[in-house]
């Protein structure tokens, strides 16, 4: 597995250069790829294991805590894992050279409206090394090359990840420079990915909002913002106590440190007293801190005291903020001021506040009586999904295939000139 | 007409909070206001052909070309056309509120998508005033507040008009904040403007390739890159004369400073000795001089000499490169290396040469037997355009009032949590 090293510049211009031969590949080809990709993974497990464990030995010289360590350890079984999920992208349909539109023009033009590739994407990414399989096959199957800068607690492990990918890609007869990987981990390197528009089509960090934020602000190639969630449920005043405690207990502790967690409670004030309390005790019962409003502390005194910066935080944690609110207009107008723009869903039986939320509450997704839980790739039979966008930019909520999707127009004339 | 003078930020500020009322304005709504703001236009005619009257005379004295100040000026019939470009708009089918797709998960959950305004669009222009109205009145019927600032050449015109324009909105009972005006024409606002993304959802600068570049590399709003068009003509051995020399007569001289004119010509060498000249011939009636490669001076002595620089240049002007390929594949890599990825188009009576020149060339619109010249809003039948897309994130080629919008998925549930 030897991988001669090249400088950042060269990995994309190589992605660039070989991506224009992967932009029309036929279905079988990539799948046929894919699949092979997937089994060298398998027969490589070995390596990919020894190389895991000198990133796990560094990772506990280097003190870190036993959710990120677990975040990066690798064993048998989820090397399978990423080798079925190379497979799972494999079997999805092909969304390049999907027509999506044709008119004809008074003139005669007949204009289709084509859907293909966004040509190189460039990925990156924190300690998780499966990300390293996972972005390299979405990409790929859309038709994309990929240029993938993980972190360097995970270098070991995506480097080896990567170079059975390029062998797959290889032994198919194809060009592995579709998969570009930087193997330097420091933040140059990512400074000088940033500013290659020349070659790369589109940037998306995933990770920490300290690594969204250095990439929106730094890059000159155009970015998909993702991941950071805000979210909001509002309990209204016909809401359904318990469906409430339900969907709140749900979308708070299923899973803390993700993006698509409840950070944020609204509740009507005219069934503060009886809701407040209910939901109160289910959350304290999961080990969640509250962090409430004087008002709904005056009906449970027990909460902690929110202070206003409680209000814009994602905690990732067994933390909760709670308010209480006059009306809808109210938690329409709180959640469109301190949300991220991710995911937010009211508790209600009232059609007319639905409706008002849904159509006003400005987040990628919107829900009615269902946990925000739900905003994810797989959830809506997306099959894959490269993150969650939170701009409104080309992409809104879970990514998948045809979100890494751009389109052309094909124009058919016999002669047409513009008068 | 007196306007209050704002900074940058509480310009951009104040249409971030009036776009959400905006955004769920009934079309109804938004044509009449419209219609208000067309008749605003008429009737301070006399004002803003005194304020352009000053621009003109600044021009004049600042030794302007003849171009630019005609572009500059305005006269009765012009400020008409604006209004009536207006009233065009309001006749468009309003895109915010369609749904575009709707699913049912197997859990019940009914997951729809529906088109949403973007929020707040900024343009960044240069020389021509009526941009201000047609800017205003396409993002504002597609639910978008919009930040405008022109250059300074235009400056009292733009000022008089925006000033009409917020009178009439402001008439009709709405905030005429959704129109966003910056006064100041210096560079610094600029780039102010391009840091506020907390109030901007996305940038469009509209003009010179320097404005695009800059606007491209200061940027932390996302940036819809409009414009640059270095766009081919490809003459295939199969090619009918008649229609080639028509199509590039057309493509090149119809109108010569605009993005979609044809700079440069690749014939197949088979046809070479009949159809140089010939094309030639016909270039040469309209003052067009071609840049040519020696195997074409070979043949046409009288042309002049192409250097490496020509393949890549947009002249906006009577001139044109041209040089001989050897086949299909020959032309489509001299394209996909020197486009700017606008508009191409290959001549030819070869089906499957049409299909992988169509296939293959990665550019925004792709023509077979037409004119590039068709590249446009109008032609292709939106009605309205805001620029053309030569980037491949969110929009590509004409942008009208759909390609203004964003989405969100609305998910109705009835309980429903995450197992």
């Amino acid at each position: 597995m030897n991988m001669e090293i090249k400088t950042v510049k060269e990995v994309c211009k190589s992605a660039k250069e070989a991506s224009g031969g992967l932009g029309i590949m036929s279905a079988g080809q990539k799948n046929r790829i894919l699949e092979i990709t997937a089994d060298k993974l398998i027969s490589h497990t070995e390596e990919i294991l020894a190389a895991n464990e000198r990133d796990m030995k560094a990772g506990r010289e280097a003190g870190l805590g036993e959710g990120l360590l677990d975040r990066l350890s690798l064993d048998k079984k989820r090397v399978e894992a990423m080798a079925s999920g190379i497979r799972a992208v494999a079997s999805l349909p092909d969304p390049v050279g999907e027509i999506t539109e044709t008119f004809t023009r008074p003139n005669g033009l007949v204009i289709s409206k084509v859907r293909v590739p966004m040509g190189v994407c460039g990925i990156i990414y924190e300690a998780r090394p499966n990300v390293t399989a996972d972005a390299f096959a979405i990409c790929f199957k859309s038709g994309n090359a990929c240029v993938l800068k993980g972190g360097s607690a995970a270098i070991h492990s995506n480097t080896a990840i990567a170079a059975a990918i390029k062998e797959g890609i290889r032994s198919a007869g194809a060009d592995p420079d579709v998969l570009g990987f930087i193997e330097s981990t420091d933040r140059e390197s990512s400074y000088e990915l940033m500013k290659l528009r020349e070659y790369i089509d589109v940037l998306i960090p995933r990770g920490s909002a300290s690594l969204i934020n250095s990439v929106v602000e730094n890059s000159i190639i155009p970015v998909i913002e993702t991941g950071t969630g805000n979210c909001h449920i509002f309990v209204d005043e016909s809401a359904d106590p318990e469906m409430a405690v339900s969907i709140i207990v749900n979308a708070k502790t299923q899973r803390v440190g993700v993006c698509n967690a409840c950070e944020s409670l609204l509740v009507h004030r005219n069934i503060s007293e009886t809701a407040v309390p209910m939901i109160a005790k289910a959350l304290l019962a999961h080990n969640v801190e509250i962090y409430a409003d004087e008002r709904a502390r005056a009906i449970c005194p027990n909460l902690k005291a929110a202070s206003e910066d409680d209000w814009g935080r994602e905690y990732l944690d067994y933390k909760i903020s709670l308010k209480l609110v006059n009306d809808t207009d109210e938690a329409i107008s709180h959640i469109n001021r301190y949300s991220t723009g991710h995911s937010e869903s009211i508790i209600t039986k009232d059609e007319a506040n639905a409706e008002r939320f849904l159509r006003e509450v400005d987040s990628a997704c919107v829900y009615v009586n269902a946990s925000t839980r739900f905003t994810d790739g797989g959830e809506f039979g997306f099959g894959a999904e490269i993150g969650i966008s939170t701009q409104k930019l080309h992409a809104r909520g879970p990514m998948g295939l045809k979100e890494l999707t751009s389109y052309k127009y094909v124009i058919r004339g016999n002669g047409q000139i513009r008068p």
